[in-house]
């Protein structure tokens, strides 16, 4: 067997060393698992699946030759743990949440359908409830470019297990930013699909009207092989679009787009000059790639972003959790039980409100994008990257300012990518997050492609300097 | 002029009568006033246009040679009086209620733009809430064939004024079957368009997710026919289907299709057994005309049928209405006041409750379709008519029972069709309601053609036994 301690665990490159014969499943998943236990951060999981159980899919998946064939032959992944496996708890993140699934996600079935190996479930923020990472009473991982960084949640292990190469690709969930967030800070690509492309049944839910599950992966084009997958039709999930199955995920952008930018006054990067100039020299590298800049009024995003954790809708949040809350408050984060007492609150004509609110934003957003002629937008995912302990002495107003750019695309039905775009001077990556109309993902993924091959940046911790 | 008192003011005649050059658009107007003085019951509008206004419109009409070309050129309409007319109130059948609208209704504009000529303002049941047209403080129009009977509502004048032969279609308001009922009750044709199909600006909303506009008319044919005109995209309205002009409305039925009926142990006719032996026949006819009957379990329906009227979604009337309720209570019908009262206590989590239990019943509507293969459904529209002291004497329960057939139509997303099927012995209508997935009114179009066509019944009070 080769030396894979520094093996690219990008699905291109097992699927070439697979093909080459050079490298067996097997080989990948000890290696995945002599990462997992070499990786110096021991909050990354909650569960490890057991390796010679991995071992063995990994040999039963060899010993049948039409599994070659098969669309993730061999390639190791990860969970978020509000996402069900049949067999492991799930937990949100919280001791008092006590789920025990005979049966996988939707989504988890149709990867492991598609031949993928499970390696273990990841750590998130309780209840999948906050941007930065830290809200777990177990511990939380770091950052994996810099211990000192909050990794950004909710699906902080999702992030960092694929930026430092645990696995190839993970899944997680993402209602306000919790699938773009950790991508940004761990340099890592986050694919957030339109709204009902993936089912979410097994994905424990918080707001439904927002919920959608994206994928972390090393490389755009991973992301929507991955998305490809497990998109689809289902009619057992109310929420699921019946065109599921039909919208176009292959690669389709034009050779010249427009992309809006908010205006200067909009834009809000809490102090990080840094990521200011990082935003800066990203708009130029989409211009460079064909793009035309627009400048947009960013304030009905602004007002959207309300939604999710301001309005009546949390009361949806409330709903999801509201037992343990009151069952077991004990095992509850006291960021997230402030959160949902709020939601508990909310009268029916609060929600009646938002709901309408949320109605008139989605129709003021379809129209910007006509009337302005914008193929996408194009944001910062995080405008400030935060230290642990800035975070930890303010834990709400911090968390929120990390969704300034992505609290609003699931309330305004967008899809979403966000794509690595440089590793600023301290060394932290700093990444945009690529906005357009549901069931524009082809569009994202075409234009997310050349935006990643323009940065010409190694995915995850490869592009760490040493 | 010819003599105009036995006029047919359907489309199709008028049309006939209008190319003919044996009538004008103002001999039509000035018949449809001498019947308004004429029709014996006051209480069938709201508000007249002043005649001289409505003939010089007219006039102005025959005086554009381009207008004979509009698809509603010269024809009589009345609107509900809880849509904008600009210039009238709109009183929603509350004195207390004052709105003066400077713009018409997006529907009613387009009308007029097409060539209809308004009339006036149909009575209601208060804010639209009721079934069976009682509900006003202000006295209420009776049933077109009996005067002892109610008209149904909550659109009783509009039902009343096409079945009468004062005008030839009249635009209302349909949240829980006030497009249907009164069309069944008065022996004219309701059609409930697919939601979102016709813009909502400028009707007085009461529940965002069920509300449409249906039309009454005395044919199926001339019911699509004002539907194609006033159908659309509109952007300003944030309900609208982005698809609302794409969606066929040209008839189109199989020669042989499925229609799904309630299994005996569901169907529900409170005890009027001449509305069940006109069903049985009713079911004969469609099997008459290709149709394949197949038992369903309505199950499902009895289920949604509660979400308009008993869920947290009742939330959204007392948020239309609430204001009126605290202001001006005594303006308020009592019947109407307590379904107000009912929907200001509930919680946000009741909300939430409901429209997750929306959710959930429209994919078990979608899914019944397809798996039991079925075309349509067809239904009684109304399983029991009432005398006005029978109603008066216990308005809460006997209304109830009106919207057995019809409460849970919006909330299943469901296109729907109500049309004359006979007059029972006793010299009152029955009907019957084909519903359909959304997007299917062309089929309803089709299907209702044939139907109406296999009952050989006369329009409105034309059936009428003397």
């Amino acid at each position: 067997m080769m030396n894979t301690s520094n093996l690219d665990v990008s699905m291109a490159s097992l699927r070439h060393a697979y093909a080459q014969g050079s490298l067996t499943p097997e080989d990948v998943v000890s290696e995945c698992f002599r990462r997992v236990r070499a990786y110096a951060d021991p909050h990354v999981w909650t569960e490890l699946v057991d390796e010679r159980q991995a071992r063995a899919r990994a040999r039963e998946l060899m010993s049948d030759p039409s599994a070659r064939q098969l669309p993730l032959y061999g390639i190791p992944f990860s969970v978020k743990d509000n996402v069900d496996v049949a067999g492991m708890a799930t937990t949100c993140g919280c001791r008092g949440f006590d789920r025990h699934p005979e049966q996988s996600a939707y989504a988890v079935a149709q990867a492991l359908r598609a031949g993928a190996i499970l390696i273990g479930k990841n750590t998130l923020d309780q209840f999948a409830t906050g941007l930065n990472g830290t809200r777990s009473l177990d511990g939380y991982c770091r950052n994996a470019f810099d211990p000192r960084y909050v990794p950004g949640g909710s699906s902080s292990g999702s992030g960092v297990a694929v930026s430092a190469g645990l696995v190839s690709f993970s899944l997680g969930s993402d209602t306000g930013g919790s699938g773009r967030v950790p991508a940004a800070m761990n340099n890592v690509v986050g694919v957030k699909p339109t709204l009902g492309l993936v089912s979410m049944q097994g994905m424990v839910k918080n707001n439904r009207y927002f919920d959608c599950m994206p994928v972390f992966s090393r490389t755009v084009e991973d992301g929507y092989a991955v998305l490809s997958v497990i998109r689809g039709y289902d009619p057992d999930d109310s929420f699921s679009r019946t065109d599921a199955d039909d919208i176009a995920l292959t690669p389709d952008a034009p050779g010249q787009f427009v992309f809006g930018v908010p205006r200067e006054s909009q834009l809000a990067f809490f102090g990080d000059e840094l990521a200011r100039r990082a935003y800066e020299e990203a708009i130029e590298r989409l211009a460079g790639i064909g793009g035309v800049p627009r400048e947009i009024d960013y304030s009905l995003f602004q007002e959207a972003a309300r939604l999710p954790f301001d309005s009546g809708l949390l009361a949806e949040r409330a709903y999801s959790y509201g037992q343990v809350l009151r069952e077991r408050a004990d095992t509850v984060h006291p960021a997230v039980a402030a959160m949902l007492e709020k939601g508990l609150a909310y009268s029916g004509r609060e929600v009646v409100e938002a709901v309408y609110a949320l109605y008139d934003l989605r129709r003021a957003a379809r129209r910007l994008f006509v009337e302005a002629g914008l193929d996408v937008i194009a944001t910062p995912t995080v405008g400030r990257a935060y230290r642990c302990e800035e975070l930890e002495q303010d834990p709400i107003a911090l968390n929120h300012s990390i969704g300034y750019y992505t609290y609003a695309v699931n309330p305004l039905d967008l899809s979403a990518l966000a794509v690595p775009s440089a590793i600023r001077s301290d060394g932290l990556p700093f990444g945009i997050s690529l906005l357009a109309p549901a069931g524009a993902d082809g569009l994202l993924h075409g234009l997310g492609m050349r935006f990643q091959a323009a940065t010409g940046l190694p995915a995850g911790t490869l592009a760490r300097r040493s």
